[in-house]
């Protein structure tokens, strides 16, 4: 079977198709004959060494995918069309050190192969009505949305959620947003990609290059009583803003890794207003399996912008790196 | 100003129209000049004598009801339309006794009375889409089902809940339901009543008389995996059914006087299972508020059966007694 | 290896000691070196064939004890002293009927053999201050205590606690509501184990024989507030004074197995008082890894009635079916 | 009566001593005979125009104190010795930016008055164990840190706690972790300090002085788990550490007013371990009446610096701004 790799040193013209034997599953393990793998900006920062330089190579990348349950190991039943979780240790509760070394795509071997083989407790089944290209978006960048708002956030019906720009956490989290009953409001710096918000959903949309202080102005569309919870992947350049939109007793959650960049904040107004900061990093199998439950029931699609081939997958990051793209970049594995 | 009063002893036909002087404002009051009421089950046994056979009398029955604020006393603004909050003394948090025994329509006098004071503390502004009648629904059917749902229940998005009947506080746990993006599934004994349901929103439907054992009808409709939340009206006779069809963990909500009869369940299945049985009610003020949010964003409308004219009050209570409604029955001051 | 077993059919003069072959652990598991067990009330109803008539036999019964890791399979490190969890396969988060149904004891073969083995992440290392005897009696009761009042109850220093008799469950629930910076109030008929619970450090204690309304004087001894938590063991016969107990808003946990029968309940005063009623089927292993936190920080001795051979296993039911222990019953292997 | 007032414009030399009438309660109100007020960092910046350089002159500073009810207004019942609550509108549940302004010394008058009148809701009575200098320490630095671990920080017995300093904040985070049954760790330059902090019941503790990396040496201290809460309360430059310190999942405080300079975070680990940071705002009426149980069942005595007379309220600021003491600094009015 085919696997993408990354070999020798890191880098973008380091990615190569490799020929491996497939790997039988163990006892408890499941074999995943898989179809698509989806892309994160996590994906390109590893595969250029920028996100842990001291990951051993060869590696397999990615860490968002879908396949079908191939062969499986003693003691575990055949299931149907999976996805594989992000940190493969995390089940429910409180993360550890250990559980958060678990993850695929770095540094644990991903999904960029034809076949996998994972613990059994470490998939999640899909719902039917997704494609594949669909449900491979779903363990990284959907989990993480949901985790903002549900599994952290408690996010009810009627409380305004702030989502920064168009990436595939904030696209999630405005789907998600509108489907908990929540008036979303979307920032972004093109016009045309605030239509799509809207087309989405989105109650109310900002141009921040037209509306630098942004943060007041959401403020203003709640009667100035302040956004409830801002889903913040823009590190400290917007972090400001999220400050001055937030209401007192609000949470924002950081999703920052995506900005590439580590920002700084100034505490007093947090301090002040008894605001909430809350890191998420992804989330775990309890919060996957009842994000399936919420798509099942609203029938939201994830966003596709693009799908390429597998032996493409280069192509596929660079254009990722752009970012030109509005919604999920894909891999087809055949 | 006029006002209903049950006067002398309790009884449907020792209801009266009393003329009654206005009362000014004090300090930190408002004065409502009262457009609608609307009754629930509690105000038929109020005024019966079987809710608290010891509520001194004359009484002005009924909790809930919208006015416009017509003076203020010192040191608070004019506002809008409002409500009066079902429970005066609590804002927000736990209660204690004595704070459930602030509650209108006994044992303090209630909104038919087309003048009343209360403290700007103890009203809640109502959203402007909806009408004098809709807004005189919320105090305590909507208000529970929110408390049950949302503020103690923490139902998601994709969430089954199972709600009981087509009553008041029902037919808000439905609407609200959908609007937080969870599944409902609701049991009646009228086929008619079910195809009303359903074009309100609900996802499934079972007819409890055609099946007795709707606990495990349910629990079908979940893969058997149990639903999430039950909203509890009917007291002992329906509870066994519910703790068949909740799953390992689920939250029962009791909102049992409704049932007008007092029920006994058996713990077991409690225990075993780790389910929690949430007694409801009505809720705090700040449940009140959030519900506002909630509806200005769902645009949900309450469901008004018939409206009554003010002299027509035991009348109105009489309809209420033979269970032909579906939704709301309101009183009109003028 | 030698294992007490229930063969052929159940009752206490079934029990027998037999020789069996040790397993070797699989992949993921851990062999224990079991040193001591500890008796639970539902170990004795599970040997009568009261607690699961359809059973499968032979069973090796008891679901506490400790042992120490003396092999381990493939990707697993040697740990150290541990104790198996109750329900081997409840990690974190929430419950399911698959997970319920992995319990140690029954309808998995339990802690009475020399030798046994679990999966690795169905094990806890247990602080080196406690002797095996005191280790053995945590799986399930102190679990269960912790659980109701710490994991799913959320008592803060300063409630009040109230504590039914003086079982496993209670006199954990004593000993950590005391760590927690709790108030108790503990119950009983017999002056000599109240005595018993003042010296583990009750604050106040009720002989319900010379009192049988004991709700009101809990309620009294916190000036008619109530009390903020209820550990409820008794079953439908006490659970209308613990109703008269608690406080609007309060919590009652719900261990009632250990009485043998279900009870029944009034649920008016539960919705009247927005109480809670939470079902505690012992706890999840993340709960017990805190738990041993908790003992470490606190130095808790758990209270050890007596120690039997494994060969008076028998014995030792009959001794618990009597209910003159205080404190747990224990079984040595060798 | 005599008030200490600043008028004019800002500073410690601009306080003075000014004789005013009392005022008579309003309906609703109490009138309180205060006997001591307690100072914080925050009445210092205060006095200084730093915290808040628009606020209207002259002004009663100091927003810790305690009371004898010496009068009511309608509608309130006379109780005893009380402490004004610090926001005086916050009585449970969320804060607005409107509550949040109802804060006593400044933009309210403030304690340091012999006679003053506030809402009747507006205070709590406080346990009879306690001296009254004991009691005026209460308001903002106990509350703040019973709301960081209790009601915020959901910390649990046998969690780690990690408190930065002596203040008085931390004082108290120190003594309530200990009655919560808590670890606790301290940090200091002084290792006399450290000694008083051991005195009072801390487990470990840390002279930052001499391991300036007292983050990694305080995770060392719970076998490179991390410890569960840190109360912050340095501001930029500790954060770092705190944020070394901290276990995947746990939570940090934010009380840095107290550093008196705001500080710069990198967002980074509080993404990478999903982190929270939460700002504490002082609490709410809620949170300060549970503080109150809490003082009841574990005896703690806040401990006291020093206590001046009213006539020297400039000197006792000056010495505070010394950071000399060790526990709380206060002022009796006769």
């Amino acid at each position: 079977m085919r696997a993408v790799v990354v070999t020798g040193e890191f880098g973008l013209d380091r990615i190569e198709i490799s020929s491996r034997q497939a790997t039988a599953p163990g006892p408890g393990e499941v074999q995943l004959k898989m179809s698509v793998a989806s892309l994160n900006y996590r994906d390109l920062l590893m595969v250029q060494g920028a996100y842990n330089p001291r990951q051993p190579l060869p590696l397999v990348p990615c860490s968002d995918g879908v396949g079908t349950v191939s062969a499986v190991g003693t003691g575990v039943e055949v299931g149907d069309r999976v996805c594989p979780i992000f940190a493969q240790a995390w089940l429910a509760g409180e993360p550890t050190r250990a559980i958060l070394r678990t993850t695929l795509g770095g540094p644990l071997d991903g999904t960029l192969q034809e076949s996998m083989c994972v613990a059994a407790s470490g998939t999640v089944p899909v719902p039917d009505y997704l494609s594949d290209e669909e449900a491979a978006t779903l363990p990284c960048a959907a989990v993480t949305a949901w985790s903002a708002l549900s599994t952290h956030g408690g996010v009810r019906a009627g409380d305004t959620v702030l989502v920064q720009g168009t990436g595939g956490v904030s696209i999630f989290a405005l789907q998600l947003g509108k489907a908990m009953g929540a008036r979303v409001i979307v920032t972004s710096s093109s016009d045309a990609k605030l239509e799509r918000a809207k087309a989405l959903g989105a109650d109310a949309t900002i141009n921040y290059k037209q509306t630098p202080k942004w943060g007041d102005a959401a403020r203003d569309l709640t009667g100035r009583r302040g956004v409830d919870h801002v889903v913040e992947v823009g590190g400290g350049g917007t972090l400001e803003q999220s400050l001055r939109a937030i209401r007192p007793g609000g949470t924002i959650s950081i999703i920052g890794v995506l900005s590439g960049a580590a920002g700084t904040v100034n505490l007093l107004p947090v301090l002040m207003q008894n605001v909430r900061l809350q890191g998420i990093v992804v989330g775990h199998r309890e919060s996957f399996a009842s994000l399936m439950r919420a798509l099942e029931t609203s029938r939201i699609h994830p966003v596709i912008d693009r799908t390429f081939a597998l032996e493409d997958t280069a192509e596929a990051l660079r254009y990722l790196k752009t970012g030109a793209h509005f919604g999920k970049v894909c891999i087809r594995h055949s």
